[in-house]
């Protein structure tokens, strides 16, 4: 971290399981941290010393922080109710108590929907970073990750999304599950794309075509790497199937890490569609700087 | 454990993590001790001490063992091989080394089927116990658990099968994803019966259906009961639409435990299907007793 750095604001994401701050000076990160003090790990009197852990380095004086994430939940440091869709996926911000005078901490909230029962914390900024980007972006966002969000989007609202937990499943399967023996840290395109329209055509196959990785290394000394390809096609095929309604004829547009968005830009492009790429840290960092522009 | 028990021959159900041993007189369970030295926790040498630690008080002189399970796998005690189907579900005794010389270990062969590709270890000796029982049985057999096997039985023979994962992946979503935090201990027969229709019809809602329990626990307050009921039936809804070309139409037959065995004979009963019910326990000896005697 570079001593001279000061900052004229602070843009921070703040998760369930980690913190990430960037010093600000207007829509330019000049300087990056983070920590594993996520939301999961903290009491609610826990969050101001964990933020100055990261930032004080970069106070010159008083300071103004703009938060998204899970820190906006009940159990993070302040409640930053949830917005009901349709709405501008810009949140509302909602100042969080602090005692250290140069600190001003204000956390955006995230968007529910009622029916079917959906919500989101941290994605609507990526959302609204797009948006400040692209202000008329009309078709279908998919933010994939440890929870996928697929949102709709047109005339500058948020107007309906899903939850799939695709990359939580993936996890909880090579991981810890009986196929943790059979998965390894390859990759084979024609297994991916083969398991993809395997449960893309028949989704129904999923609950048997799990355990047939298992069994086809035991047999035929499968190689881990096509395992590993076959397993993220298998549960990506799922997603898309489930996700039908939402990219079927629609302009699709990517937001995530480079290595996901990539994985599903593949997926995305054997059902005919191209989709546009954004990184998620961008858009992220684009929508708190938003957010602090529009307060 | 009565210490005037004197065991005529031992029965062993050895798998993955458990050990469960019987000592018996003739078809007769008349002792029975357990201990968790399952193969994971096992060397290949370790194998003899961990059953003597068991069987010690029941020997009188030289015994037989029977064992079926992981105990066969190629990191068990012996590797007793696959017997590929279509074949008889008894499988093939393999003598396993031994030092104390009042021991004469046997471990049953597991089956396996090349397309698609599937293995089971343990099960196949349950099945054996229902032919020994009911030697006319000719349907469909469902071994619930937390790699639900089904498999189609004709003429004596186990002619294919299928695994779900079902019962690992409703562990791996009730006590480690973030459904962690709505699924409660409780249950309600409604919301089983909801969401097991749900994913039955539509097996692609699969994907969004399970974080909606999240949503639902966070927007609606949904009872936790409520919502481990509706995990296990999007769940067994999901492995219930794989298995359609197996018990559509077909005379069911369930083993396994009791809790378990109810829920899927529930299931089965929203498809017009009563399904006769097996305890698991009561199949594995009578397929060990039926090994023995066949040897």
């Amino acid at each position: 971290m570079d001593a001279a750095v000061t900052a004229e604001w602070i843009a921070a994401d703040w998760g369930t399981s980690n913190l990430r701050v960037w010093a600000m000076r207007g829509r330019e990160a000049v300087a990056e941290a983070t920590s594993d003090a996520g939301m999961n790990t903290l009491d609610r009197d826990g969050f101001e010393g964990a933020l100055l852990a990261l930032i004080e380095p970069w106070l010159g004086g008083p300071v103004e922080v703009i938060a998204c994430g899970m820190v906006g939940s009940r159990q993070g440091w302040v409640e930053a109710p949830y917005q009901p869709v349709p709405c501008a996926p810009a949140g509302r911000l909602v100042k969080a108590p602090t005692s250290d005078p140069r600190l001003t901490v204000r956390v955006l909230s995230g968007v529910l929907q009622a029916d079917p029962p959906d919500v989101m914390r941290g994605e609507e900024t990526q959302i609204a970073g797009l948006l400040a980007r692209e202000p008329g972006f009309d078709g279908v966002l998919c933010l994939p990750g440890t929870h996928s969000k697929w949102a709709r989007i047109s005339a500058g609202e948020l107007c309906h999304f899903r939850t799939a937990m695709t990359g939580e499943l993936y996890q909880l399967l090579a991981k810890q599950s009986v196929l943790r023996h059979s998965v390894g840290d390859g990759w084979d395109d024609d297994a991916f794309a083969d398991a993809l329209e395997e449960t893309m055509a028949r989704p129904e196959r999923i609950a048997t075509a799990l355990f047939t990785l298992r069994a086809d290394g035991l047999l035929n000394g499968d190689a881990p790497d096509k395992a590993r390809a076959r397993l993220s096609g298998l549960l990506l095929g799922a997603e898309l199937a489930a996700m039908k309604p939402y990219w079927l004829g629609e302009r699709v547009a990517l937001i995530g890490a480079s290595g996901l968005t990539q994985v599903y830009a593949q997926a995305l492009k054997s059902v005919g569609l191209d989709a546009d790429i954004h990184d998620g840290t961008e858009m992220a960092l684009a929508g708190l700087a938003a957010a602090r522009e529009g307060a």
